[in-house]
């Protein structure tokens, strides 16, 4: 005899249908009153099944929109800088990366201005497609001066984080970063890339990384799936001094 | 004679459009070439005039996209809990709230989890519609512990910032505040009310905010045109220790 309460029974047989694919990410559950016919429970026993479930982050519950299986979210933080690889590896998730490409260029106005170089100065620009567990969920353009990482080319940036490569093999020590997130949707060629719907929200993350001695190492525009991050940040009282 | 380098010229003339309401905000730019033959500048000086325009934020150029006129982006920080009305009196910008309901409610569980609550103690929901300079800018969810602000509903909270009102008739002073922000996109009512089109970029802000005490006093649900908002963090590197 099942001892959980029903709802629990409940949400674990619709929790079922999801791993096993029957449900898949971004699908629409059948309505309430379709579902508390076809598991013969009360509406309200449904509701607090569909209740655990979003509280577990199976679902996505939109107000007047149904309820949608929902797609892995990964917590990135926001007030402290984690490389993508680091944050897949701490949430148990296999980092990758696709070099899309990987160029050496002058330094145009904006960049130069982000990365404090003068106009036409080298840089590298590095486009990469991020995976975890193989499933890509970010499209990366970072640019560094190619005076402090002079042969950055020349080491497997599908299989290392750029952050170590600075570190290990530029001895560059990262400090600071300052970062912008605005909401945007996903371009044709983008959403091509990332595996989402034409129009999928995308959080655009414009961000300059400095070293230890507040030099501008990183200029980065990052398209990160909406279904698949959110951004976390602790945030302060102004300070009354 | 002007003194002013040509491109500073031609970025001045395309300005002046913008202020004079001919080009309005989201409107895309003729292509480069017809504006190089229009304003009779090389493709060069044209591009110079272009980067500075967006330099200002006047406009935003999206690559393979064209050049639109940008709306007023204000920088709305993540690391420091600044509340609507106070980061809009920073930016010289007259803040507004319509407010679109408030109602005294039972908590739900997931409200009653945010907000540290048993499920079913009194809790007041409000619904306002913010304004910068009397343009739609954001929707507000916001819900308070009943019990730590009893008569909430007496004060103009379209005129007061809430914060203000929980510090100086309720004793209430804010401490840190937990921020999850993700991309999503206007739904037909959400659209309607800020003035956006269906599917617009907006970013969604989860927020529950602590009092000195650590008791949480505020749970909101925030969403802002993603046209008029990025939200700026620093970063600190993780720490060693």
């Amino acid at each position: 005899m099942n001892t959980q309460p029903l709802y629990a029974q409940i949400a674990e047989s619709i929790a079922r249908r999801i791993r096993s694919g029957e449900l898949a990410v971004g699908d629409q559950l059948p309505s309430e009153r379709e579902l508390s016919e076809e598991l013969r429970v009360s509406r309200m026993t449904l509701r607090q099944a569909l209740a655990l479930l979003r509280d577990q982050g199976l679902i996505d519950g939109q107000h007047g929109r149904g309820n949608f299986v929902a797609g892995p979210r990964f917590e990135q933080p926001v007030d402290v800088l984690v490389g993508f690889t680091d944050n897949m590896i701490r949430r148990g998730v296999r980092p990758g990366a696709r070099i899309l490409s990987l160029q050496s260029k002058l330094a145009d106005r904006a960049i130069a201005r982000s990365l404090q170089v003068a106009v036409g100065e080298p840089i590298y620009c590095l486009h990469r497609l991020r995976l975890a567990d193989d499933t890509p969920v970010a499209l990366e353009h970072s640019y560094f001066p190619a005076q402090r990482c002079p042969n950055l080319y020349s080491f497997d940036l599908e299989k290392r984080s750029v952050y170590a490569v600075l570190a290990q093999e530029f001895g560059i020590k990262l400090g600071r970063a300052r970062q912008s997130l605005e909401p945007t949707v996903a371009r044709p060629d983008e959403a091509e890339l990332l595996g989402v719907p034409e129009g999928a929200p995308l959080m655009l993350i414009e961000r300059v990384s400095y070293d230890d001695q507040q030099r501008a190492v990183e200029y980065a525009k990052d398209l990160y799936r909406g279904d698949c991050f959110r951004f976390v940040s602790w945030s302060q009282p102004p300070s009354t001094s």
